[in-house]
């Protein structure tokens, strides 16, 4: 395994930008990233970017047939259209010939194609998408789950959530004994809506996370909890409202600054400290969310993801597969089940 | 009532800088607005905080014995203590000797007080709190609510917070046919949970409101929405969310102008404009969350305000007196109602 390259099969024709920006992203890694990319789609219009961009390359493309537009119901896409890009990304993990998969395409396709084709890890009802936050603290990021794949959870989905969070927590984020918090409206246990108050009693008897308690909304960039759970809904809300509210921020800031005598000065004399400010408050910088629970590391980006992104998904694809998050999912559900059988 | 100066009750003892805090705040809205203030607490407490801050005036204190404390659950505290400040700052205006009420302590108890003390208007179940956020365009607030009265919310339930939050933003907020947006994760109907899919059908048929639309996070401070409206759940995680981001922006502003060669000068010049950025980003200027939906005006502002946050609430309090918003939506209610007598 140490050995092994990752390799990462790229939904090429996925996204608003898409092939180009995504052909350009997965060559950059290509070339910057120890990684194995095959990009998935329209063959000459690939060779053609490809072309455009360097004199020679070793990347391998595989053929696929349309894409599933952004209007369209996915299941019904995804069967019209079998060799759709995402089906055939997905075809590729399960066939071993790919670790990972990488889409900025629709990502209710991308979730369903990855369901019907690689089906779920064993102990997981529902797979979760994780987005990684940036927190008060540099350096400390928090990983949210579900920020979109599930509405109306149950509370033993959110259980899974935090287990698959942990364990991503632990081998990828590099954390020793993640904590992990149930997103709610108050700290109490008492407090929250019906599936709150009761995944917080699962989340307290699960010997396998060191759950810490009810995280609000004030806590989630606090840097306090490494891992929260929540419902799709709420996560998919603050996911993106966090990513607007960045750019708001900053808009707020180009405004003010320059203004008066002495704005244009200062401002022009910041410049280099202004560009590391956007920087850290730009979402961009993230990839994607990461689909955790089915049978195959899988990348949702962004449907406007340009080539920095695309990028960063791929190297976020390569790190899930070094540290082999799926396995320890995996083990981890079988080693609860065996002390399940062990025990009471 | 236009010449009837609004008279606003104040729970004195309720917050975590009461009652000094408190009694500093509403002595400035006394002063300089045009309001009649009724302190709600402790005499001799007040008096001498009033003493210390003033040669003279005229406010009257209303006595009150106790408080509801934090840990306490709001019914049997509300119970047990008949004449806690905020049973008596409701009393009031059921008495008809106050149009509103400001508390900054418990909120649980708040409401319960109001909804115990005051009963809620016709045709509306549940009450909400609504929120005033900033919006990316300059004097364009967007009014949020629920932000946290209700959980499990009903269809029906969000259907009236539009109806409640379409007159609020008419009438105080002066916007002309304020646009509505059921805040949800995409745009087409068929997204969401069952909630906001079923309540997305009833906004859609309500006559009496300007249905635009579902909202998503990232569309909250677009400007493209007057009332956003949602699960007490989701509001109130956004809204703590939305004032702990704006403090880590400012964080990451002030840790990263000052480095450098040219950072403090750049900095000390720009002094007075990272001031007005401060004021734009920070929540605290807006006094707190309206409840709406009981049978009179309450204001409950966070448990840290501190006097300029009492002003704030004070000076919301009077808004919604003089624009009469408890009677505009019931009459709402009740021309709904002649018309659906009148019609099938």
């Amino acid at each position: 395994m140490g050995s092994t390259r990752a390799r990462i099969a790229i939904d090429a024709m996925g996204g608003d930008f898409a092939p180009s920006e995504i052909v350009v992203g997965a060559l950059r890694a290509k070339e910057e990233l120890d990684v194995e990319v095959l990009l998935v789609g329209d063959v000459p219009q690939i060779e053609a970017i490809l072309n455009q961009h360097t004199s020679s390359h070793n990347i391998e493309i595989v053929p696929s047939e349309g894409t599933i537009e952004m209007h369209e119901e996915p299941l019904s896409g995804l069967k019209r259209k079998p060799k759709a890009s995402i089906n055939v990304a997905m075809d590729l993990v399960k066939q071993k010939r790919a670790d990972a998969v990488v889409s900025a395409g629709h990502s209710g396709a991308a979730m369903a194609a990855a369901l019907l084709r690689l089906g779920r890890l064993p102990g997981i009802d529902r797979p979760a998408i994780g987005a990684v936050f940036p927190t008060m603290i540099a350096g400390k990021p928090v990983l949210i789950l579900d920020v979109g794949a599930n509405v109306d959870s149950r509370p033993k989905f959110l259980d899974q959530f935090a287990v698959m969070g942990s364990v991503y927590s632990r081998y990828v984020l590099d954390v020793e004994n993640p904590k992990v918090g149930l997103l709610n409206i108050g700290e109490e246990e008492c407090k929250g809506n019906d599936l709150a108050i009761r995944a917080h009693q699962l989340l307290k008897e699960n010997p396998s996370i060191n759950f810490v308690g009810n995280a609000e909304g004030r806590d989630v960039l606090s840097g306090n909890f490494d891992v929260i759970v929540c419902d799709g809904f709420v996560g998919n809300v603050l996911l993106k409202f966090a990513e607007a509210v960045g750019e708001v921020m900053l808009n707020i800031v180009k405004e003010e600054l320059p203004q008066g005598l002495n704005g244009m000065l200062g401002t022009a004399i910041l410049k280099p400290n202004l560009k590391r400010i956007k920087q850290r408050m730009d979402h961009a910088e993230h990839g994607g969310g990461l689909l955790l629970g089915v049978a195959g590391i899988c990348i949702i980006s962004h449907g406007s993801s340009q080539a920095p992104s695309i990028f960063n998904a791929i190297r976020l694809a390569k790190e899930a597969v070094d540290h082999q998050v799926l396995e320890r999912i995996s083990s981890q559900y079988q080693k609860t089940a065996a002390q399940a059988a062990d025990g009471e």
